[in-house]
């Protein structure tokens, strides 16, 4: 088996082109006592590898240039030198993007490979259903009645915290872009309310979708969709703020300051990051592997095949392109 | 004696003219069975009554073109046909602009004019104190060794704010415009660091004054200097937003957008209005008499006399003219 890593070639400047990543052969390790030899079989592009991307000052450190992307990646044991592991074990960590990685075994976490596809360990049973519901529920706290707008709401995030949101009793209304994606949103995962931003009459959907105002709004998106979507904030509303995707390749993000609208309607707005609520990740996987199993929170995925087509998969993520959650399978179970 | 009252003649552009105020003469009436009759004699004038003479939803209702403004007033009982008031009672209330208002007595509220000045019920035992107190210890929070920064720092609010957040250990970083104010905020009341946004240097005075980042800032301004301010929060930084004065005469309030900076810092922001805490007044009110009285708590009033004056003393509000507590008095205690 050939050996190969992508690195950060060189800092983007808005969408990352083919030249940000650069292949290297590399050699295959053997593990020594404690490690584990990985093969990565799923390896997810998420839109907070953009921040990691630039040199600037965030919650997690940037990703040094010639260095490994990392990212969270599915794989299987090769070999063991942990008495934990055995070859043919399948887990899950967050590793570098290379095929083959040699590593600590207290990097890796087993999981469970006969009950559910591997890959839903990226999606709604890894970090983005985590976070779709420690946002949802530590931040938005949505209750029975209320008004539940999501952005991005076909994505890996948003569709799980839309299908939160109606087994809280809540009226829940995604925003997507395209017929395919908010034809999902109605049909498959049962939406109150779908609106498409990319229509003329975005505004007009929006202010029919809200009649009785909003009260949760679970931010992924920014930019002027969000700009509209506070002018119907209830009072007491709350925003947990998971990210801007719409603004990740802009130098600029300029529009209405928030202060005004933030005091009119006494709501609250919150960043977060998934690993502040750490404390919630086991009562968060036991919960949503159980509404997986009985078919209430279903998770749709874009699989990518090929470890040459990372980047391009990375890129879908800001164009749109992709449905669901995006990722790449590099090699077979 | 004569009474008048002043109305809202039509809404404002931008900041209010004289043409904004109509001054009308009025009958004074007697009061009946449960009702007490007031002479107005400290009239407050309050960022958030701008608001109020827009025709914009908001959390309390628009003032009524051609009805008299309302606001916090202290007065004195001159007829009471109400068991619990008698002749010569002091009191507080939010009643209307008028020289003499006869109202029912359970609008009104006695306060002891003992103790200390009877206007200090405008300003640090008032309203802007409950607002500095709730805001600050419900949302902001500080904890010993903290930085906090607050802005209008020499206003009604914020130097209770900056107060308030000293007892508490913070360290604490003014903002205010103007060497007056400036030099008030270090040498009397004892504040770590002061920065005057007025000065050409502003941006640079606040990176000193900060080296340990913000993980308090108490929103009163907005605009620019806020945006500046929002580029050193720490992690899970806290803001209560109170207002945002530098904007309330603009039509349009553009500027960087606050998402991806609130998910960097994992930083918290809320819109409050002193009202929603009205279960901690009682808390407060105690908590504040007990500071002024050891003297941990000063307040500065600015007094304009004249009920002719009311318009005037509304706009040096914006104009960065006040300092402290903007007051007018209209009759003798």
């Amino acid at each position: 088996m050939n050996n190969e890593q992508i690195v950060l070639a060189k800092r983007p400047e808005g969408l990352p082109q083919a030249d940000v990543f650069r292949y290297e052969p590399i050699e295959i390790t053997a593990p020594e006592e404690g490690e584990v030899q990985v093969e990565s079989i799923y390896i997810s592009v998420d839109p907070y590898m953009r921040g990691r991307m630039n040199d600037t000052k965030s919650y997690v450190q940037p990703y040094e240039i010639d260095a490994p992307i990392h990212g969270h990646i599915v794989g299987k044991i090769i070999q063991s030198k942990h008495a934990q592991y055995k070859s043919g074990d399948y887990i899950t960590g967050i590793l570098p993007w290379k095929k083959v990685n040699t590593i600590s075994a207290d990097k890796v976490t087993k999981v469970a490979s006969e009950s559910v596809p591997l890959y839903l360990y990226l999606s709604v049973l890894g970090m983005p259903g985590m976070t779709a519901y420690t946002g949802l529920l530590q931040i938005g706290k949505p209750q029975e009645g209320e008004t539940v707008v999501v952005s991005a709401a076909s994505g890996a995030v948003g569709s799980v915290v839309g299908q939160i949101a109606k087994i809280k009793g809540a009226r829940v209304v995604g925003i997507a872009g395209g017929e395919k994606k908010t034809s999902y949103l109605k049909d498959v995962l049962g939406f109150d309310a779908v609106i498409d931003y990319k229509r003329d009459d975005f505004t007009q959907q929006l202010k029919s979708a809200v009649p009785d105002g909003i009260d949760v709004y679970f931010e992924n998106v920014g930019g002027e969709v969000s700009d509209e979507v506070f002018k119907y904030l209830n009072k007491f509303a709350r925003i947990p703020v998971c990210g801007a995707i719409s603004t990740y390749n802009s130098k600029e993000d300029i529009g209405p300051r928030i202060q005004g609208t933030l005091v009119k309607s006494q709501a609250l707005m919150q960043g977060f990051v998934v690993a502040q609520f750490a404390e919630h990740f086991k009562e968060a996987s036991e919960q949503l592997a159980q509404w997986v199993a009985e078919g209430k929170v279903k998770s749709e995925v874009t699989i990518d095949e090929g470890f040459d087509q990372l980047p391009s998969a990375f890129r879908k993520l800001f164009t749109g392109e992709n449905f669901g959650k995006q990722i790449v399978k590099v090699a077979e179970e």
